[in-house]
């Protein structure tokens, strides 16, 4: 069966070289005689990999030595809480922006465990840009201040990082962590499921200023204690040990690639390949305002359901699959992370143009 | 690479059907043209995998229509706090049997959120057995009651199930669900981390009563939620994709083999062979007591920590891996959980002989 150029938007496509390089070590690890899947986590062999994976996060997202780089589990929605039970021992209040549906979901959750002033939000336009943030609403005592980096359902990123002073920035970076150079030391917090940009779904990275490690709440479960998984280099108790096996492949395919500077060239020009075709058509129109588009994720919409639908099966006819926008958008969504090759837009490109003329 | 026996307390072995099943489907998975770790868990084909998993659980535990089985991630000490969480709404109180390392970790972890009774503890005698049990000191205003069935470090198993009446029995059943036949409906909760008989990490099994997803705490982290991950499927947010796929392998392989009233006669077969000769042994000796000894984690001394370390490099060397005890026990143990061959305990117990015949 030939492999298809998979748009989906998360669990999404990995690079075929570690797929194929886990394939050959599944049943039997080099000279281990088991599968990476039945090692022991405290066993010296899987240490190595896990250790491994964690050095490659530092070093391809150049993170300073006075964070913490943890590999836990439970995705995103479980670092929603975690986020408030491990920062809400100070006062007991958060600044959030609301700029998509995760973002909006994390300040939901972080709500049962403190005082959440909304600084801004885009939900009244359906969140086809990043709001506008004026510095004067922020909160000067907040323990930490949220964002969302890159919001997956709507197409938009933020350019710009918010200058919160001696407040804590704490971001989701789920679907662009890896895609482009990021410096970590404006950040207190930055954590990422890693079903987009680093390996399969079941890990989660979580890298986290050492200063901020002592304002956790009481009520937080150990397994959720960057604290304790910390002092435990993340083995507090097993952790998804096959998941971070893979996402070490697929970190080294990074690093081999040329490392995050390199990946964003490439992410950008097959942005801008969507996008400059966006910007011309007389049928496809995108739904993200121009200067907040996202690189990760191109939403774009033809302004007829019934097309979409047509637009939609004819692409997974032609190998493209996955390409159904989120409901609260609709039309298309074309997540082209990491792993997703110029090639794979070109394609898609190449078949928006046929679909166009034949319209 | 030959394959090697392993004995590891978990991560362990796993069936190697399923193993080249999944070598075999890694890269390309049927006429999907992606892998299942590439696939959105809101996919048809995933949801199908999904799907087959969790009625393979239901078919092999028999498992009764008002339960539900969630496939959920952070292993056995996300339900720790999870457990406490879901069910503390009413009294706030609960009774704990402190059986061994995991399960005090649990109620050490419960008191965050609740009242703990430890109704019996073996803890002064080293957990060397499951503490005698006396009805007249159970909390019946309790939300629930726990226990450990098996326990992994020190090699001791539930021989009768407490009679709780209508207080719920929540039970972490991580190191021998699916290993032996349980009558499910004496059950409140079940709960069991994949990493010893289910399937690789990453992936946690929670079989809850449906009159029991009404008690949450309001602190509940959304993704811990019996109730909502209840009613969204376990799709609540991304689910360890892929683990769970390996677990349906797994299942699978259980099935074929008989279910579990098949390999529950290999268990105690494996278990007999093992205890059979540690009871005619002059050189070892086991650690837990005889009534309660453990199908699934067999725990063993020299009596010298020499010997000991010996008999450790020696089984290495003779592909018998992972036999060091616990540092909180010592000495050795053999973890043969379902995955493990008879042949794999022969050869065991083949080199204890040969062991006891140099020394």
């Amino acid at each position: 069966m030939e492999r298809v150029y998979n748009f989906s938007p998360g669990p999404s496509m990995l690079p075929l070289e570690a797929l194929e390089t886990a394939a050959k070590e599944l049943v039997c690890y080099g000279s281990s005689g088991t599968s990476v899947m039945e090692m022991s986590h405290r066993s010296k062999a899987y240490i190595e990999i896990f250790e491994a994976a964690v050095a490659l996060i530092k070093e391809l997202m150049n993170v300073p030595d006075n964070y913490k780089i943890l590999l836990m589990q439970g995705g995103a929605t479980a670092q929603f809480a975690a986020t408030a039970m491990n920062l809400m021992g100070g006062s007991g209040r958060a600044d959030y922006v609301d700029s998509g549906s995760f973002a909006y979901g994390a300040l939901v959750e972080a709500k049962k465990y403190g005082r959440i002033n909304v600084v801004a939000s885009s939900r009244e336009d359906n969140y086809t840009y990043i709001p506008k943030l004026d510095a004067t609403t922020f909160d000067k005592g907040a323990d930490y201040f949220h964002i969302t980096t890159n919001n997956t359902i709507f197409g938009t990123r933020y350019t710009t990082l918010p200058d919160t002073g001696a407040v804590p920035l704490a971001a989701d970076m789920s679907s662009n962590i890896l895609s482009e150079v990021y410096d970590v030391s404006k950040f207190g917090v930055i954590y990422a499921g890693a079903q987009k940009n680093i390996g399969p779904a079941g890990v989660t990275v979580v890298i986290v200023r050492d200063d901020l490690l002592d304002r956790e709440l009481p009520i937080t479960p150990k397994f959720l204690s960057w604290k304790q998984q910390s002092a435990n280099d993340s083995m507090l108790n097993t952790p998804a040990t096959y998941s971070a096996y893979l996402a070490k492949l697929c970190l080294e395919w990074l690093k081999k690639l040329g490392g995050v500077p390199a990946i964003e060239q490439q992410n950008i020009a097959k942005a801008a390949l969507l996008y400059d075709f966006l910007d011309d058509s007389k049928l496809f129109d995108g739904t993200a305002r121009s200067e907040f588009r996202s690189r990760m994720n191109v939403t774009f919409v033809t302004g007829s359901a019934e097309l979409d639908d047509e637009f939609i099966k004819g692409a997974a006819k032609a190998g493209l699959i996955n390409l159904k926008g989120h409901r609260s958008v609709g039309g298309m969504r074309a997540s082209i992370y990491n792993a997703m090759p110029v090639e794979g837009v070109k394609a898609l490109v190449a078949y928006m143009k046929k679909f166009e003329e034949a319209h």
